[in-house]
C-alpha cells in the first residue's frame, strides 16, 4: 500500500438545504430572538453555519482521508491519534464550534439545538473520526452538568466543554454489550467516599488519546452488594489523572489502555480497551454523589438521546458528503453517448448525469439524504420548542417532548440504515473508480457501517420505539404524532400538484395504525416473541411514512415559494428539486409500507420456527 | 495499526447444500457417466468438493486476512503478492483444482460446470484476492482456445491452464469504462504479421504479479484505419514476455505496470495500470490471426458469459462464508436473556440466535446465499445440458443455450447486490465485533462492493437482460423461462404446505409478464428512456421471481426427502431448513415483484425531468 493520501478537502454540504430546513420548513425565525433564543437571529444562525461550513473545509476535512489511512497508534500504553488532530482539536475548541449548543452559564452559545445539530453534521461530516473526540467529551461533560454535584460540575464542566480535558462514556464489557445489565466492573467503598473501580470496559471511543492533558471517563460499574441487572449499576467519574480541586492534575488514577481495535472504518477514532484498578490504584465518585448510587442507568438513559441523536446526525453527515461528491463526479465525468444516439458509434460523449440509471441512484441518495435530515431537524424543532414552552406550557412542552422521544430511534436507526444505502449507491455511481481510495466515497461507506451498531445496534433502537415509545404517555404521543400526519393529510390531499403522492401518505398512515394495533395485540396477547421478530420492520415503516409526509411538506411550500422566484435564480432550481425528490420517494420508497404492513398481518413464524440446527450442516 | 492478522482459516462452507443442489434440486446423476461425462460420477464429484474444501481450508483460507492487510506492493515496476501467495499458486495448479472445467485435450478434467463452478466457489470463498490471478488467466486462456489459431493454441493454452504462465484481459481505458468503444488504445501492423501496440490500460485485475514467468494479456486495441465505436476493436495477445515457439521466455515485451490502485477490498489482488509500448517495442497478435481484425467485441463477449458468472460465483462464495460465520457467531456468543424473562434479571444468558432478530437475520441471509447459489447451478445445469445435447438434439440444446444467455445477468447483478446485503447482515450479526478486524465478516463487506461494479456494471448487465436477452431468439427464450415457472406452479399450487406461497410465485409471475410487455411497449413507442431507468428494478423482480421458484422447489423436494429420514438423522435439520427458508423468502422477498410491477407501470420520471441544476445547490 504506498500512494499517499493527499490532505485536501473532499467534503462537500449543501446549506441552501440546510438553511430551507431551518428557516423554511420548520420556522425557526419564529423563535428566535425570544426566551432562551433571546441572543439569536436569523442572520446569526445563517452566518454560523456559513463559517462552519468554511471552517470544517479548512481545517477537519483535509485531515479525513489522511486520518483514515494512518490510523491510531498505540505506543507504550498511549494512543497517538493521527497528524493534524491536535492542532484540530485545539482550533474547533478556539473558534467555539463546540459551544454552539452549550449554555452560557459553561462558556456556550445557547443555540437553538436546530442549529447545533446542523453544525454539528458539518463538523461529523467534515470528519467523522475526529469529531468523536470532542463529541464524546461534550456528551460526558452534559451528563455532568444535568446530574452532578456543585461540586463536579465546578470541576469539570467547564474545561470538559472548552477543550481542556477529554471525556469518554463506558458501558460495554466483553460479556455485556448490548445486555448492559451484564457489566461486572466493581466499585469499593473507600473511607474518604470516594470509591476502587477495578474492571474492563471495551469499545470505548476514544479511550485514550493525545489531545487533551486530562480525559474524563464516565464509567458504569457495580458498588458491592447492589443488586444484579441495570438496577444495581452506578455511573462514576473517573479521570485519567486525578484533579486537584483547583483543577491542576495530580496523579494517574491507574487507567491503561490494553490495546485498540482495527475497524472497518473510522480509524482515526481510537477505539479502546480500557483497563481500571489492575494496580489497585484506580478511583472514581459517582456522578451526583452518593445518593445516585444504582442510579446509573436512569442517567445514561436521559444522556442517550444526546448520544442516539448524534448518530443519527453522523450518519445524515456521511451519506450527504457520499451523494454530494457523487454528484460532482457524475457531473463532471464523461463517458457513453446518451441512450437517445445508442448505435451511432460517433456520437459525443456525455457526462454520466445524462444517463438515466445515475440520474435515478442521484435522485434516490437525494431523497434519502434528505429525508433524513428533515427527520432530524423535525427531532430538533421540537426540542426547542420544548426550551421555548417548558415554562410557559407545560401541556404544549410535553407534547413536543413526546415526539422528541418518538422520533429519537427513528433518526438514529433509520438514518444510519439510510446512510449506509446512500454510501453504497455514490460508490456505484463512481463505478470502479468508487472502489479506490482516489475518491472519498469508499471510507464513507466503510465509516457509515458502525452508525447501525454503536450506540445500541439498530435492534435496540427499534425495541425502544415499540417496547417504550409506542406505549409512552397512555399512547398519547403516538397518537399525537399519527394525529399530525392525518392533518397533513386532510389539508393538502387536494393539491393540484402532490394530491396523489399525499393521499398515499394517508394510505400508508392507515396502514401504519393497524401494524400499531396488531404490535399491542401481540403483546397483550403473549406472542411477545412476534413483537422483536417485526420491531425493525415496524421502524422502518415509520421511518418511511414520516420521511415521505416531510418531504412532500418540502416539496408544497417548495412549490409555492418558486411562484415568487425568477427562473434564472438559483432558487428556482433549487424548490424545482424538492419538487421531484418528494414525487420520487412517494413513489418509490413509500409503497413498501404497505407492503410491510400486509407482512406483519401475516405474522411468518419461520424465523422462530426453524430449529437451530437447520441453520446449516456445519 | 498494530495487531498482525493471524493466518487462520476462517473459511465456512456447508458441502451439505451443495450436493443437494447438484443431486438432488438439479439431478447432475442423470447426466454422469455419459457422453462428455462419462468419466464423472456421483462419488468422484461429491469427493472433489469435499477434498477441495480440505484443500482450501488449509491452503488458500489462511492466507485471506493476511493478504488484506498486508496487500499488493509495487517495487521498480514489478508488482509483489502477499506472503504465501506464490506457493498457494503452485498448490492450487499441482492440486488440479484449476483444472476441473478444462477440456481433456489441455490437460483438465472436463467436468460439468455444475462441478466447476462450485469448486470455484470455495476457491474464491476461500480467499477471493487470490483466486482472481488463476481466475483471469483461465479466461484468458479459454478465450485463445475457442478463437486462437492453432500455433496459438499450442503456444498459449496449456501452459496459462497449467499455471506456467498468468494471463488477464485489458478492455478499460482512463475514457473507456462502461463505455468500451472508446478505447484509444492503437496496433499497427508490422511487416511480419505482427502488431506494435501502445496504449494506457487502466483497472487490469492481475495485471503484473509475481506468480508465474509470464503474463499473456489479451488486449483490445483498434488497427490503424478501423471504424469508431466497438465495431473497430481487434483483440490481441500481448505476452509480457514473447515466448519463443519453444513456450521458452525471449525478450521483454514493453509492457509496464505504472501504478496499482489503493482500494476498498480485495486487497491481495493487484488491480495495475499497464503502458503498453512506451518505447515502442510492445507487439501483439490478433487472437485467431488476421482474418479476425475488427471481430474483438464478438470474441470478447462470446466469453464474457464466463467472466461474469465467475462474479456471480464470487459473490455467492463470499456471502455463504460470511452467513456462515455470522452463524457461528450467533451460536457462540452469550448475551442477553431470552425475551419470555426479559424483566429478569438473573435469568440466564442465552446464545443470541436465540434472539428473534438475530434468527431473521440469519434467516434472511440463508434464503439469499441460498438463492443466490441456486439461481448459479441452474444456469450450470442449462450450461451442462448443452453439451449433453448439443450434437444429439439442437433444438433443446437452444433452449438450454437460451436459459445461459437469460440467467446470466441475473446471476452476476442480482448475485453481487445480495452478496453485499448479506456481509451487511452479517456485520450486524456480530454487532460491534463484526466492525473489527478480529472477525472477517469485514472484509468479506469491503471485497463484495467490486461485485456489482467489474465485469460490466449490474447496470450494464440489467441492459443486456432487457435490451439484449428479453428478445433473444424472437422472446422465445423470455417465453421458455415463464413457461417453466408457470409449470412450476400449476404442478405445485395445491401443496398442502407450500401452495399458498407457489400461488405467489405465479401472481408474481404475471406481474412480471406484464412489465416485460410495459418495456416492450417503451422501446416501441420511443420511450426508449424509461428503458434504462427500469432496468435494474426487472432485473430484480425477475431474478426474485425464480429464486422463489428454486427456493420452493427445493423445499418441495425436501419435505418428501424429509418423510424418508429419520428425526435424528442430521438430514431432517437439513430438509427442515430448506423448507422455513422457502417460506421465508416467499413471504417477505417475494411480495416485493408485484409492488416494482405496479411502479413500472406508474413511469414515474422524476428522474428524469429533475434538471441537472436541481440536484444540488454546489
Amino acid at each position: 500500500m504506498s500512494k499517499p493520501i493527499p490532505a485536501i478537502n473532499r467534503y462537500k454540504a449543501d446549506l441552501r438545504e440546510l438553511n430551507f430546513l431551518l428557516f423554511e420548513q420548520f420556522r425557526l425565525g419564529e423563535i428566535l430572538g425570544r426566551g432562551p433564543f433571546e441572543a439569536w437571529g436569523e442572520e446569526e444562525v445563517r452566518t454560523s453555519l456559513a463559517e462552519c461550513y468554511r471552517f470544517v473545509r479548512e481545517v477537519t476535512g483535509p485531515l479525513n482521508s489522511p486520518a483514515d489511512a494512518q490510523g491510531c497508534r498505540l505506543e507504550g500504553g498511549k494512543v497517538i491519534t493521527p497528524p493534524g488532530f491536535k492542532e484540530a482539536w485545539k482550533q474547533v475548541y478556539a473558534a467555539g464550534w463546540k459551544g454552539v449548543g452549550i449554555s452560557a452559564e459553561y462558556g456556550g452559545a445557547g443555540a437553538p439545538n436546530s442549529l447545533h445539530i446542523l453544525v454539528e453534521e458539518l463538523l461529523s461530516g467534515s470528519n467523522v473520526a475526529f469529531n468523536m473526540y470532542p463529541g464524546l467529551a461534550y456528551g460526558a461533560s452534559e451528563l455532568i452538568e444535568v446530574f452532578g454535584t456543585h461540586e463536579q460540575k465546578e470541576l469539570y464542566c467547564r474545561r470538559m466543554f472548552d477543550g481542556t480535558w477529554g471525556g469518554t462514556m463506558n458501558l460495554t464489557e466483553p460479556q455485556a454489550g448490548s445486555d448492559v445489565g451484564a457489566s461486572t466492573t466493581t466499585a469499593k467503598r473507600n473511607a474518604d467516599g470516594s470509591y476502587s473501580i477495578r474492571g474492563t470496559k471495551i469499545f470505548i471511543s476514544g479511550g485514550d488519546h493525545d489531545l487533551a492533558e486530562n480525559i474524563i471517563h464516565l464509567v458504569l460499574a457495580r458498588v458491592e452488594g447492589s443488586p444484579a441487572g441495570t438496577k444495581g449499576l452506578t455511573l462514576f467519574i473517573v479521570p485519567k489523572f486525578r484533579p486537584n480541586p483547583d483543577g491542576s492534575l495530580g496523579k494517574f488514577n491507574d487507567v491503561t489502555c490494553g490495546a485498540i481495535e482495527h475497524k472497518m472504518g473510522i480509524n482515526g477514532s481510537s477505539t479502546c480497551v480500557l483497563n481500571y484498578g489492575e494496580n489497585d490504584a484506580c478511583i472514581g465518585w459517582p456522578v451526583g454523589g452518593e445518593e445516585k448510587i444504582n442510579q446509573g442507568m436512569p442517567q445514561m438513559f436521559r444522556m442517550m438521546n444526546g448520544a442516539r441523536i448524534a448518530v443519527g446526525i453522523q450518519s445524515i453527515s456521511v451519506a450527504s458528503t457520499a451523494y454530494l461528491n457523487a454528484l460532482e463526479y457524475a457531473k463532471d465525468r464523461k463517458q457513453g453517448a446518451s441512450i437517445t444516439h445508442w448505435k451511432d458509434a460517433t456520437a459525443p460523449r456525455v457526462s454520466i448525469i445524462q444517463h438515466a440509471d445515475v440520474r435515478r441512484m442521484l435522485l434516490d441518495m437525494k431523497a434519502r439524504v434528505e429525508g433524513i435530515r428533515a427527520l432530524a431537524v423535525k427531532l430538533a424543532h421540537h426540542l426547542d420548542m420544548v426550551r421555548v414552552l417548558e415554562d410557559e406550557d407545560a401541556e404544549k412542552a410535553a407534547y413536543h417532548q413526546g415526539q422528541v422521544d418518538l422520533l429519537v430511534p427513528l433518526v438514529k436507526a433509520y438514518g444510519s440504515d439510510q446512510a449506509f444505502r446512500v454510501c453504497e449507491l455514490a460508490i456505484q455511481t463512481y463505478g470502479g473508480a468508487g472502489y479506490t481510495r482516489d475518491y472519498p466515497v469508499e471510507q464513507y461507506c466503510r465509516d457509515a457501517k458502525i452508525f447501525s451498531i454503536y450506540e445500541g445496534t439498530n435492534h435496540i433502537q427499534a425495541m425502544d420505539l415499540v417496547g417504550r415509545k409506542l406505549g409512552q404517555a397512555g399512547g398519547a404521543n403516538l397518537q399525537a404524532f399519527l394525529g399530525d400526519i392525518a392533518k397533513f393529510v386532510a389539508t393538502n390531499s387536494a393539491h393540484p400538484v402532490f394530491g396523489e403522492a399525499v393521499k398515499r401518505v394517508g394510505a400508508a398512515q392507515e396502514a401504519l395504525a393497524g401494524s400499531a394495533m396488531k404490535l399491542l395485540t401481540w403483546f397483550q396477547s403473549g406472542h411477545m416473541e412476534l413483537v422483536p421478530l417485526n420491531a425493525n420492520r415496524f421502524l422502518e415503516m415509520i421511518s418511511e411514512l414520516t420521511v415521505s409526509a416531510l418531504l412532500l411538506e418540502g416539496a408544497i411550500l417548495a412549490d409555492e415559494k418558486q411562484k415568487t422566484v425568477a427562473a434564472e435564480h438559483p432558487d428556482h432550481a433549487f424548490y424545482e428539486g424538492k419538487k421531484h425528490t418528494a414525487l420520487y420517494y412517494a413513489r418509490t420508497v413509500l409503497p413498501g409500507v404497505e407492503v410491510k404492513a400486509k407482512q406483519m398481518l401475516e405474522e411468518d413464524r419461520s424465523a422462530l420456527d426453524i430449529p437451530d440446527l437447520a441453520f446449516a450442516t456445519v
